[in-house]
């Protein structure tokens, strides 16, 4: 398949509650916001797992943009279960609960078609997965990845092993800090290139994002919204976005695609967080895209 | 004078210590930076008050910017003196202590000559004085401000007050929401809106800033630095900045020249932050300047 990019992460059900409501057992997990995201851009295959308790219905989404699911697989069990609330700020979630289910055991084994993806979407999963997808793939041409507090805290030594091979590394700013010890984050950045990764993509939630590489370093303000609903999956929208979009390029490895790519994450995430789920990512014109793109070319016109 | 700007609050000396150092009794003051950064700009001619205690030397670096300083009172006692400390973020400053001093009874009183100024910036003072400065003007065709949280507290109705006539409104954060009861800053911006003033000004600290006007919305990028010594005076260097910028064009009253002002207050402030006091902002050249701008538009370019 043209352009595929292989999205290896969860896929779950949240629980969540904020200033505009609550949701039950909604669609949530890092590899679908990423997924159904990249389906924009290019034709992402999942590699994830869920219970017996996932329906069609919760499927919906995925067929809807066309998103491979051969690599799902459904165990017998329940699907991952995630609760939490947030404050009014929307940026720090309080976890109320964390059902890992059948997602415990998740060990994530590539088919042969699977095995020669061209760019490989890693979503914040335990590094030691990660490392193990990053062994199973052949050739890829772009690998990103993603991650958390709690692995760089208990799997440190594995999540610097997994920088070493990628291209792309996206962390928030409090990650950045905590992984590298430093707290201006161009010089954590800095340390990170070092390490062998080559784009340090630091997300700034309602910020924007911040790159720093040995090709140059910029900071992207947010595109705007006056009325946030939830910001659950924004950081794995835009990872998603970012990757797949760079994935659509012939040449992705300079300083303008990563450019553009920060754009289009930051205004996929910013759909994202319009409603609770997947809801309005997963129902996006071209239009609605382009809309924005053209609005927020405009708001960066200084 | 030509392109004259009014600029009216405090001089005074700081004590600071943060983890690149300390210094003690040095230039500071929001009136102090702002009129120095201004300079660049336009002529700035300072209303504020010192002691006895304050030598030509403290007056250096004011007349080395050939700031006029016919309105600068020196008043038998001492100076204003604030002495703080702040945590490895910068963004927080911890008060040791505050010495009004002379500054206590501070009434800006206007000669004719500064009644007749085209342009005025308000540096952060008891919004009663910014009040009584906007009576003795007589027609400036620019008139910016800044406040601070303890304004937002104990004076709430005056400070309204003063924005129902100022064309803008700077302000971080923290204080919009203040003021406005509003978390969203979309939001809290239109709410000042109605309030009277044309464009509010959201200073985000190391993020940049946020333009919220009838216009256009935007938010800026800081100027990226990777080494940040002392972020006293930031936010006065922005707006005094932003003010005479604004000061030297015939027609200021437009997006583009707003855009270009926040540019150039951001740039401003990423001088400040360089050094102690104001030694970096004193010292700058028209290349140091126009250096910065272009690689901040060129990193800006997306």
């Amino acid at each position: 398949m043209k352009n595929e990019i292989l999205v290896v992460g969860s896929v779950a059900f949240d629980s969540i509650e904020n200033a505009n409501g609550r949701v039950e057992r909604a669609l949530g997990g890092a590899a679908s916001y990423a997924s159904i995201c990249a389906s924009y851009y290019a034709n992402p295959a999942i590699v994830a797992v869920v219970g017996t308790d996932f329906t069609a219905r919760d499927k919906a989404p995925f067929t809807k943009r066309k998103i491979n699911l051969s690599g799902l697989e459904v165990k017998e069990g329940k699907t991952f279960h995630w609760g939490g609330s947030y404050d009014k700020d929307f940026n720090t979630a309080v976890t109320k609960f964390t059902e890992l289910n059948v997602f415990k055991d998740f060990k994530p084994v590539l088919s042969e078609e699977q095995k020669q993806a061209k760019a490989v979407f890693l979503a914040n999963i335990d590094p030691e997965l990660q490392l193990s997808v990053l062994k199973q793939v052949k050739k890829p041409r772009l690998v990103a990845c993603d991650t958390m507090n709690f692995w760089i805290s208990s799997k440190k030594a594995s999540l610097l092993k997994v920088i070493k091979q990628v291209d792309i590394l996206f962390l928030n700013e409090t990650e950045a800090r905590l992984l590298t010890g430093i707290y201006n984050l161009v010089a954590a950045g800095k340390w990170l290139l070092k390490k062998g990764v080559r784009y340090v993509i630091i997300k700034l939630g309602s910020n924007g994002s911040m790159l720093v590489s040995k090709k140059g370093i910029a900071q992207l303000p947010p595109y705007i919204l006056e009325h946030v609903h939830d910001t659950t999956g924004a950081g794995d929208t835009f990872g998603g976005g970012f990757t797949a979009y760079l994935a659509s390029l012939k040449s992705w490895d300079n300083l303008t695609a990563i450019k553009r790519a920060m754009m289009i994450g930051n205004v996929m995430a910013s759909f994202t967080i319009e409603s609770f789920s997947v809801t309005r990512l997963a129902s996006l014109t071209k239009r609605d895209i382009d809309k924005r793109l053209k609005e927020y070319t405009a708001m960066l016109r200084f």
